[in-house]
């Protein structure tokens, strides 16, 4: 059957670059109708611009050719124009095409072409990984990478500028954290960025300090004290990341991403392979702060260039840290370190100001609040800014993680979308846990109080942060267990949502979530034909079945992007 | 005679956005071959893309439509298809669309929507505008302007703060010269710089002192000290003033324009306008230095955007300054101020450096030089490059204005293009002589023997510095005349050059000069269609009469985007 399918695919011979007019018959049709209810067709038409033009319920049938006989000396009227090509996905499952309602593209990418530790799972695993990648790179001015994560590692506390040291001392390094609130310095680079045992931690961060010392780790804010003498990436560094990363959220059936915290060189990576006709995954792009913003769009949001590929549409902006570095803003102490209660990284006038300025000239802002101190703090301000803002504003609050349920129910009435990424929450319960203890975390992760109470609830992955899967992140929403079946029935099971809502979170509300609901996300008629053919009919399966599932090929604006194993 | 064409050209009412199948058929045609010589034809064929598919000679013929009787039950053959539209241009002449090689789109828009002084012949005149204009515009924060010159207002002398004050003396003023080389402050605005009788002028730069004060006039790099504290031009600010520049640029026949020293802002709103499809006029930009070509470009040169209107394909260097403020760097001191060469505003090895960074990457590099030394500099620097970088690299000079005549013998061998711009010598020319003294004179804008060697010559007017006419750009260059006629007959008129010179200057060899030769500039098929109808036959008038040519339309891309009067 799979030979089968592979050797039609073959035998098309689809040009990527040719919008096509064709039929995708024999499948088993999964769409989502305005409501996020689900869809069932056989066959899907698309039309010449690359759209969906209809869904056939059953197997398609060729345009009828019954003319009368034409008047004597008249031609015979001509046949109907069938479609350019046509594809028997031999009854294979086909999906719309998954939208992250919350990545990082070019960190991703990044990601890809720099060290990644977010496979190791002890420190000493980390070191022997960074010793190879020294020994593999040679000639580095900088060794770069991310995706530790001391939790996982099982150390209790953060990792030290001598550890790192013992794994590479001639050479700076710099690893940030997977969550990106934190990075892990060696002595070379403690040394080379000026940080002494005297440099006070800036507002809004914070210096690990040990004997005194700067013991490695910068957090938050304090950050910038080494990144800004790591050479940033050069714009061919870019490209290759970008193409990189869309290769591979192409492999796990991402037609679309919402890009939070874009920076001009970000865009203007975006723009150069968007220019090249090399841009196939769509970008939802929210501006890394207003400088960022009003440099790339300028007076107001930029049109959907490309095809509906890319658009600048928002501001992103930071309130808060993250749980694992405790740089979340809560409004009680962390359980498992009294005295911090995390801190905002902007103060509240700040806030109201940026978000006001953004507002002014038409820009959705999305606010990163992981704690419950900072998601009630733009709950308030968006109070404050609907008076003056009006109409379809969508505020996104990014993350939702920890939220007192006092604050739940005012997410609707106050026209917020909460952007939550399934996955954070596997990763998190047992880190959670301990952060806040049992008894704070009625409001955690709470997707399924959000569906309750109507509020646009659009999911996403945090890439790279995260794996990009978002099968994992549907199975995370439908069982709130980890990739080990942990905990078995799941963590605070009452929170999990069945598989229409969790495939529509990660669609038609993805794309609702950036103004996107009516070019793409859910395999409407008039909808940009972006989908993805997969090996099982995950309508049908256990969570566990679904993380497994395999993209077989994955489909942009009707053209053809990837073909699992080519 | 004229109202017939106008009323033909309403009744076609070809919206602007639509390419176009077309003829514009019964004109005085004038194209030039890929040599630069004249070419002639009655109409000119637009094909379906909006490019030249054929010059007619005499009129156009409709395609012959004589077939056989069909076999009995056949139709018919179909009618050849003629053109969508067929415009009858009333014999009036048909010129390829000009090109300015050396302009400053934002600057020149920015100038059209500030206070412009270019037209004030005395410092009392200027004064009583810049009152007038305070009036007409209360609240502004401040007042900002160009075009002043002392030379035109027979000062011989800088203007004061305290002339300026005299103004205005409440809200900060800062008026940049007309060649953008210098800047004058009046004391409110020294005030808020910071700078006092302590301030240092800073290298490649000069604050001009009186009594040991600032004297309100802030030359080349000394402009920084109050231009960063200006309140920069707002997106929306930029976005009109590129749609005034482009209105500008359209009445005048100007089709493509060399912009001269792009930032991130005027590129961004570059692409606004096309991202929205107001680009018409075709931008060939050359980043202003390293930073925003790497911003910009990225890796390589752009590719052509937006249907060949917009490429970034080069970056803009400033060696020296101007010879009016005297920044201008000579091999000898100024005749008119003893012990003063000017100075180069980067080191040679700067110079060299920067060179190879961009030419590396396959930037095309245009080196601002006006003074002999700064002339000669830049020759080495090419000759010392070329043996590196190879190929069809057309290093560009700009401006070329003061060379030692043993120079001039070396551009066309180093395969330099000589960029520059007749007007200047119209408006410089007793300027030139006071600061250099005649003996100094012999390779002063010398176009004749540029063509003479062979050496491409693009000409260019420098907007807004001077008027972006071409006509008038193609007058002096016929000439050596300025407005008035002076001097009669022409200064140093062995370099005056002919009329097809003059206008391969603004089309071909502007296009050659930004590496467009086969996409625009001379109307050879294949080209874009980007035509202007002119009230006048310039191949048969004097440089006095074609300076009075006035446009009637301007097409570009066979698209109509101007029409006078309306």
């Amino acid at each position: 059957m799979k030979a089968r399918l592979f050797t039609a695919l073959a035998a098309l011979a689809l040009p990527f670059p040719a919008l096509a007019s064709g039929v995708i018959d024999n499948v088993n049709g999964i769409a989502l109708d305005s409501g996020g209810r689900i869809v069932r067709f056989g066959a899907l038409v698309i039309d010449d611009d690359g759209k969906v033009e209809k869904l056939v319920q059953g197997r398609y049938q060729e345009p009828e050719y019954k003319p009368k006989k034409p008047k004597r000396g008249q031609p015979w009227p001509e046949r109907p124009k069938g479609p350019a090509f046509k594809l028997d996905a031999g009854g294979r499952t086909l999906i719309p095409g998954l939208i992250d309602g919350h990545g990082h593209v070019m960190g991703y990418g990044l990601s890809l072409v720099t060290l990644d530790l977010s496979d190791t799972k002890s420190l000493t695993e980390a070191q022997a990984k960074i010793r190879t990648y020294v020994q593999a790179n040679p000639g580095l001015k900088w060794v770069i990478g991310t995706g530790w994560n001391q939790e996982k590692w099982g150390l209790g506390r953060f990792p030290t500028a001598a550890e790192l040291d013992a794994a590479e001392n001639a050479t700076p390094v710099w690893l940030e954290r997977v969550d990106g609130h934190a990075g892990w310095a060696n002595s070379a680079a403690i040394r080379a960025s000026g940080v002494t045992a005297s440099t006070k931690s800036p507002t809004g961060g914070r210096i690990e300090m040990a004997a005194g010392q700067p013991a490695g780790v910068f957090v938050d804010k304090a950050m910038d004290l080494i990144q800004r003498i790591v050479p940033p990436p050069a714009p061919k560094d870019r490209d290759i990341a970008l193409e990189k990363a869309q290769r591979a959220l192409l492999a796990v059936g991402i037609t679309s991403i919402a890009d939070m915290g874009t920076s001009i060189e970000d865009w203007q990576a975006f723009r150069r392979s968007a220019d090249r006709g090399a841009l196939r995954v769509r970008i939802m792009s929210y501006a890394m702060g207003l400088d960022n913003m009003v440099m790339i769009a300028g007076p107001e949001p930029t049109p959907w260039l490309y095809d509906d590929h890319l658009r600048m549409g928002g501001i992103k902006l930071l309130l808060d840290g993250a749980l694992g570095s405790r740089g979340a803003w809560l409004r009680a102490d962390y359980a498992d370190a009294p005295g911090q209660r995390g801190l905002p990284m902007i103060s509240d006038t700040q806030l109201r100001n940026i978000m006001s300025r953004a507002a002014m000239d038409n820009f959705q802002v999305a606010v990163h609040a992981i704690g419950d101190a900072a998601n009630r703090e733009v709950l308030n301000a968006v109070e404050e800014l609907n008076d003056t803002y009006k109409g379809d504003r969508r505020w996104r609050i990014e993350h939702a993680q920890i939220i007192d349920p006092a604050d739940l129910p005012r997410f609707k009435p106050l026209g917020v979308v909460a952007s939550m990424q399934p996955v954070h929450e596997a990763s998190d319960w047992r880190m959670a846990t301990a952060r806040l203890g049992e008894a704070r975390l009625k409001g955690a992760y709470a997707w399924k109080t959000m569906l309750d109470n109507g509020v646009p609830l659009a999911f996403g992955s945090d890439v790279p942060v995260e794996s990009p899967n978002p099968f994992a992140g549907i199975a995370v929403a439908m069982s709130r267990e980890d990739s080990q079946g942990q905990p078995v029935g799941g963590w605070m099971p009452d929170q999990r949502i069945g598989f229409e809502a969790a495939l529509d979170g990660f669609t038609r509300q993805a794309a609702y979530a950036g103004f996107a609901e009516k070019r793409f996300g859910s395999l409407q008629p008039g909808q940009r034909a972006d989908f993805v053919l997969i090996d099982r009919d995950i309508s049908a399966a256990s969570a566990a079945d679904i993380r497994q599932t395999q993209v077989l090929e994955t489909w942009i604006g009707g053209k053809r992007v990837y073909v699992k194993g080519q």
